[in-house]
């Protein structure tokens, strides 16, 4: 069927290939040209502008964006909006907060405008793969959009999961639980490495682990993949990044009183994976030195006080 | 080859029937004889003593013992030692604790026997896939076991690991992950369960992540499993059991000073799930009392304090 | 000086007290009259009517709001709203969020109606020894309240934080640090009751830490105090509610990227304080049955998986 | 009374001061002797062998050892046991691990001599408030050590806790709760710093909070104290040791099964502090790499995965 994906970033490129591999008419639009130029050679129409773009697609339409959450979808969803018409079918892919998504969906039903949250998993695995892909909103909408889901998607791999918001809901969780387990994994091979047995072959029980044992997964056959090359991931800094799902799952679990204590510690990791100097740690050194006369970063007998 | 599986549990038992399946000659020790029985029905040689068994392989023997971690273990082993000789190979298979292993490795060292540390993964799926198994002790005895750990364990899933106890370590660490990961997804489905939408279809989407999702793995399959049984678990207790690795993990990261914030978590919600008023939530009971003059299992405004 | 305090809970009709006893004039408003009757006894004036009390007062009124946090306490400023004039200082002593005070500071400022928040700690022992008072909003409004401050707080007990917002901003943190205190204590005397050494005297530990040690606090008082008269606190349920506070204190910190591993478990204690049966242990129980065919609710010889 | 004390340290020198002042016969031994001499110009008795320091004390002799737990301690024991005689009292006030007490104080009571354990809390401030102390062992010997119990402790700040190990216990557990209540001001401090407000006034928030808050105590009156000296405590590195109490306290838990996420968390922010880059974040950057094709370090819109 005819889609059109706004936005060509790792994500929104490799899908409108992965459309267009299966058959599908795939117009694209993203800020910057040069990756627009690049899907118009492997088949796709490109544009520039959204008008134009919208204007290309047949009624009703269907505009896929894959922009960075928040305010650049919101931007452009604005932009296009004057070009669409009453049974126009907007999906917003990115990882965007659940709880825009209903005001989001009132607003352009305003206008007779469909609006459908997709979470997508995959990341750059997903064009050969496939797209694991979370959807909210109304029946009728996705099952217009079956087509390319199918496509998209691995064998079974997407689905209806409740009103407006509820796909972009459960994506949040997906990434919450995807911290947490790989938070798991990455504890559990710094006691591998810095424990009582030296020289312990990491990559190897990667390996080793993907083959029966209980903890296997994809995220271990990654780490086994990136092991394999550099053994001790001594090109890497420890520097993570978190985005907003991690964040969202720790605020919704308070909010719903649901403990999630490793969901949070997770998350609190990689908060402090980004900070040289934790005020907290000052705040314990001041202490120290106050009660015990502890010099400030010596090696003492510790707190015999 | 020849070889003595020593404790017919749920892992010995499975493990003994992998190994016949493989064409290989397996003698079978168990206390209590009705599982030896089932087994020398499915092709094993049954003994009700140590000794008798011992006398019936030839040297160089080869004892699996597949019996409780630690004391149940060792008294077996003591018991065995006097019909054994120089050469014989010892093996435990038990999540016992690496610590133990390098003593008693000596121990049957003086005697001339052989010792190496198993640790088996798989649980009750192992007969069919395979035991994940890691391996510690010297080069040589593993590769006497070759021939059998190529029957138990899935293609290239067995590992020497390192020297004694090394085998043990790893298995380990594998544990402590596996409690991680498996309250990950606990934490993950119970917001997914208790959070802002109602009525979400659990096993559905237990089901889609392992479609192409970066959360997929074997547990998952088995978490899709379990929700189809029962899709609101509501026939479980959520009473979780621990055995010694989960805790040794977290020891042995405090002693090496590795930060296991999400191991330990794990660990230590598995023993709140065992315990109806944990004492320190007696104390902020009475604290809130004492300060607020907060009734006891009251709704107030809380802490205004 | 005169005032108003509206709203006679706990922490209300006591500040309402000490305010009597410091020499003020004290006019009180009640949603039920019985205790507006028992502070008029001591020397209050009571109303039943908002519009009376404001009245009651000669400009530049103050009205003190104590009522709970949010909805009950919007409610009556928009009813006595229409009854004040420029000039008139509000305030609020309630648990309430700091992001509500600016919008609400900057609606009461359309009307000339000047706006303090105000975070009160002390609970009900803030009668005999003052409330520790953290203050937000323009310096000269809080120079107007002055001595009512100086009344209610002990000496040097009151501070302007800083702006609208900031009073209850940093109540809000004291709450967080205050969960996180009780729960350290918490979890130190679970160790000491269900440790090692049974049948230690937590009374007399509880009494002794405070005659010189690190951990000597108005805390570890009340607890001493508690168990003299419960020694097993077998009276109390380990059932704690949480407020406001608590859950703002970790949901601002995951937005400001402030790692809180503390406070956040101390908060998620209390909401597992309160269920009986988490399901997210239920899952952990599910996938236990699944790979290891443990029987629900056994003890058994663990994850030998 | 006449006592010796073993190991000039921080406390040690300080413990022997007050026993000084209060008028007992303190005879000293310290490895390297300028600190006994420092103390022999105060009015004790130095000594530079552990033999002459024992003949020169009247039998019963009272030692107090004050050298870093363990090894150190053990070895002047061995060194001065010759020289005892039985109805001599040791004590060991050094922050030992509780289970090295029993085998101790059998092996030396197999020469007739009595043990005691002592854990110590006060710090550099001991000298002028008292060592609040806490005792294990004979009631008949900690009897005999009540007049310099008396002396060194404020009043009541002493107590015979329970047997051999319940005084090194419970100072255990005080210093676990110590971690956990210091954890708890500094997360709460760091959200003061780095939360919406900015600018707030730290110490003055902490001089406030003594006054009548729910969370006063000692400890914020150190931090309130060290505020005041350097307000931003930039003059510090937010690098903190911890001891042998912290990590006993974590791992005596797990051994009973007593859930303890703050005490937990406590102890490993301490480990984190001290570490430039986790390898567990490292594993968290390659994975990311990998799923995502996250580049490493950059600030990217997050897991769109």
């Amino acid at each position: 069927m005819q889609i059109a994906i706004i936005g060509l970033g790792r994500m929104g490129m490799n899908m409108a290939r992965r459309l267009l591999r299966g058959g599908h008419e795939v117009a694209v639009w993203n800020r910057s040209p040069a990756k627009t130029q690049v899907m118009e050679a492997e088949g796709a129409a490109g544009f520039t502008s959204l008008q134009a773009l919208a204007a290309s697609l047949a009624p009703p339409r269907t505009l896929w964006f894959m922009l960075p959450a928040g305010e650049a979808t919101q931007q452009r969803m604005d932009e296009v909006l004057p070009f669409l018409q009453p049974g126009d079918v907007v999906v917003d892919g990115a990882n965007a907060y659940w709880k825009d998504d209903r005001p989001r969906a009132d607003r352009l039903a305003a206008h007779g405008i469909r609006y459908v949250d997709a979470g997508v998993s995959g990341g750059i695995w997903g064009l050969e793969n496939g797209y694991c892909t979370m959807l909210g909103g109304e029946a009728a909408d996705i099952r217009h959009l079956a087509p390319v889901l199918d496509t998209l998607a691995p064998p079974q791999g997407w689905m209806h999961c409740g009103p407006a918001g509820a796909g972009h809901f459960v994506k949040m969780v997906h990434n919450g639980i995807e911290y947490a387990m790989m938070e798991s994994y990455g504890e559990g091979f710094d006691l591998l490495r810095n424990g009582p047995f030296s020289g312990l072959d990491l990559q190897g029980i990667a390996a080793l682990w993907n083959r029966g044992s209980v903890v296997r997964s994809w995220l271990l056959e990654l780490l086994d993949a990136a092991l394999k090359k550099d053994p001790g991931l001594a090109s890497l800094k420890g520097y993570v990044d978190d985005s907003g799902e991690g964040r969202w799952t720790v605020t919704d679990a308070v909010d719903h009183a649901v403990p999630v204590p490793v969901l949070a510690q997770a998350l609190f990791r990689r908060f402090e994976s980004r900070q040289d100097d934790l005020f907290s740690n000052k705040v314990l050194a001041a202490l120290r030195n106050e009660f015990g006369g502890h010099a400030v970063k010596n090696t003492d007998e510790g707190d015999a006080s």
